[in-house]
């Protein structure tokens, strides 16, 4: 094909997929089941029921359906911020003289300020459609709780977010979005819930924890009629939204009949991940094609490179199901000083099988060469990058050199998450040249490992 | 015409315009020029080339060229960027329940979150092609600031930013972007300047402001060998780049076989407002066409309301050109709770001449209600404006409901300059109810008018 690539390759609004794709229906090997903490059997769509809502359980539990179209009320509202262009990235080409072709997929031009929006519309939409009140979810850095807040104000649903009550003194901007698209922001923990309350007498003086702001979220939709609880990464369902990403970047490169060499993401619970490759891997698993797909995780936290396939209780707290995933151990907290999300310390049980499986390699980055690779891309293509996906910037501008010095022409593509507006505190960290690198000891690594459950 | 409209009207990259359009040369009544504040005679092209770039000078002085040729390189900059898309508010106008139909044009999508880098690219791009070491600015919000400094660093231009002090303590963030895009931000008034020096020997506790920081970058880039000054509003060559606005949102009108009935910008020194109506006030000069439009103005500075047409300092400092043009007097300032842009006492001399000549209308709008519909606007259409374009979308909403007691399907369109992600104070404010509306007395306008040069 010799039509001149655009710096942006946008699909029409028509071209918005009509479904999602599921890549558990290709995988010959699904995902382990989530277990009930207490019997350690699966756990069935009655029990999921409670907490979550029903569509969205069928979706968790749906292995076989490789598509699963996506309602029009969803489309209608991503239209507003989708399609998402491909760009390509000619002044990054250009600056590091490599003979590769980088593109990326960017998810940065809504409010929520990434690609969270996606699941976060389509939970909203199904909480509606079953009748609820409400949904609550907690949230750390704020990206997630931004993103539920939209969705909740364009369906009319109230929105309760526990935010980590560090987050909420530290983050008032993240604080104020939420507000101002009607959310409540509780700090976390409250005198809201018993668990709240209970932490609060044992430990007065807590910033508190994501574990502790997720039971509590929890509590309050169990206990409330009409609430579910809703989460923004980790899950089958939030991976199956995700799907949008990818399926509209391998459109985007049909349209000119390109093929990427390598796929790159940045790795936390898996949510940008698993839906930039899903399409992808798709055509992997089936034998249809064959593509490097590479995760870029943290040296901080480590979960794929050093972590053990295992189950283990997503949260800290202990409260949720086992999912059998690359772990590091639920007790395991990455360090203070790392910026940014990608801080979970488990992963995706689909990517986490897939990654068993061979069909994905992963990578570690550290977090001075993440934010050097962050602002580097940032003066030369003129977008702020949001701190996780400049762990995938920061091993596609390598790959790019390695390109230029074999030679090779390779077609690089790698998922540009979210914008970094919000996370300009790191930044002045690394303006100021007060950023550090933390990896975590084997010591330490073996002490959260062995609390296995 | 009967083609379905999309959500987003984008244009093809080969779209983005090519040249851009000077208003001046289809007026009868050309602007008065700027005078010598010292001789009162019109400022010379010789006189300007030592504080402004010569390509730049030859723009701002050029009444007659209709069209002038967009460089390749500005326009290679603008495809990571541009085209920008006019956007369709279907929400709004459903949760409205009007038949009138509402676009704007949205310009916050780039990192700079605003329309200014349209502008910051081209005044970089002609310093750059002057053989220019760098060139000096001043800030107040920031807006300005960061898109220079993503422009000097796309030509590694040195780019020296003069923050007034207060926006310097009380907006890290917009700091650290631009330190991000490697600029040198002061916190104005500095060590640095000889002016600096001098109103901190007088004041020493003083916070600065924006004359002052004016005067200090003015003071740097015409005592350094290989610098000249650059401005993000006011100035006819800002208006002329801030043309592609117009340009392309009358392009992907005439895509479809639209013409709108009135166009509506809000109006701080007049660069987004003079960019936005460009083409359209073209046709209505040339007399093809006729279109309402209709500036905003904040009820706090209302330069075009209630202020006076006549020769007046742009700056506070009063070192800069003679401009004639509505004006609150250059000793004005808005008062302090005043949140966002649009703080500039006087106004685009183009846009005055086309004011007083009656080619457009002015209103205001108050703090409080511009916020109401800022967050009204947010929770329907999914974006988080700017401050400053929320005036322009409190009366667009005005006109839409107008239009539903009349049953006019009256086409609207406004310019969405940016986005609110560096204002979240102004709206945490909002939230807690802790927002005021200021409005000056006659008294205090004519104190500050009775003081004009």
């Amino acid at each position: 094909m010799s039509k001149e690539i655009p710096y942006k390759i946008y699909l029409d609004e028509k071209d918005i997929p009509s479904s999602w794709y599921n890549m558990r229906a290709d995988m010959k090997n699904k995902p382990a089941p989530l277990l009930n903490p207490g019997t350690r059997q699966p756990m069935t769509a009655q029990e999921l029921s409670g907490v979550f809502c029903e569509e969205l359980v069928k979706q968790e539990l749906d292995e076989t359906t490789p598509y699963i179209e996506i309602p029009q009320e969803i489309r209608d509202f991503y239209k507003m911020y989708r399609p998402a262009p491909l760009v390509r990235a000619y002044c990054l080409e250009k600056k590091l003289g490599t003979p590769a072709k980088i593109y990326y997929k960017f998810e940065g031009n809504n409010t929520s300020g990434s690609h969270k929006l996606n699941s976060a519309i389509a939970q909203a939409y199904y909480a509606k459609k079953q009748g609820l009140k409400g949904v609550t979810t907690e949230t750390g850095a704020g990206q997630w709780g931004t993103a539920l807040s939209m969705a909740c104000a364009y369906f009319e649903l109230d929105c309760k977010v526990f935010m980590v009550k560090v987050s909420y003194e530290q983050k008032p901007f993240r604080r104020e979005v939420m507000r101002t698209y009607g959310a409540s922001v509780t700090p976390s923990p409250s005198e809201m819930t018993e668990v709240g309350r209970k932490i609060l007498a044992e430990h007065p003086g807590t910033t508190g924890s994501l574990g502790c702001a997720i039971s509590e979220a929890v509590e309050v939709a169990t206990h409330n009629e009409g609430y579910r609880y809703v989460l923004g990464s980790v899950l089958n369902q939030v991976l199956l939204h995700q799907s949008v990403i990818g399926l509209e970047a391998k459109a985007a490169f049909d349209k000119y009949g390109i093929k990427p060499d390598m796929i790159i993401g940045c790795a936390g619970g898996g949510s940008n991940l698993g839906g930039l490759i899903a399409p992808f891997m798709g055509e992997k698993l089936r034998g249809e094609a064959d593509y490097r797909i590479i995760a870029v995780e943290p040296a901080s936290c480590p979960s794929f490179t050093r972590g053990k396939y295992a189950y283990d209780f997503c949260d800290t707290g202990m409260i949720c199901p086992l999912a059998r995933m690359y772990t590091l151990g639920s007790g395991f907290i990455p360090a203070p000083n790392h910026a940014g999300g990608l801080r979970f310390h488990g992963m995706s049980t689909t990517l986490s099988q897939l990654y068993h499986d061979g069909y994905m390699e992963a990578v570690t980055a550290k977090q001075t060469e993440v934010f050097e690779a962050a602002e580097y891309f940032a003066r030369v293509e003129g977008i702020l990058p949001a701190p996780e996906s400049s762990h995938a910037i920061k091993v596609a501008i390598d790959e790019a050199k390695k390109c230029k010095e074999t030679g090779e022409e390779k077609t690089i593509l790698f998922g540009l998450t979210g914008t970094g507006y919000f996370d300009l505190v790191a930044y002045e960290k690394f303006n100021n040249g007060e950023m550090d690198d933390y990896i975590p000891t084997d010591a330490e690594l073996e002490e959260a490992l062995s609390r296995l459950p």
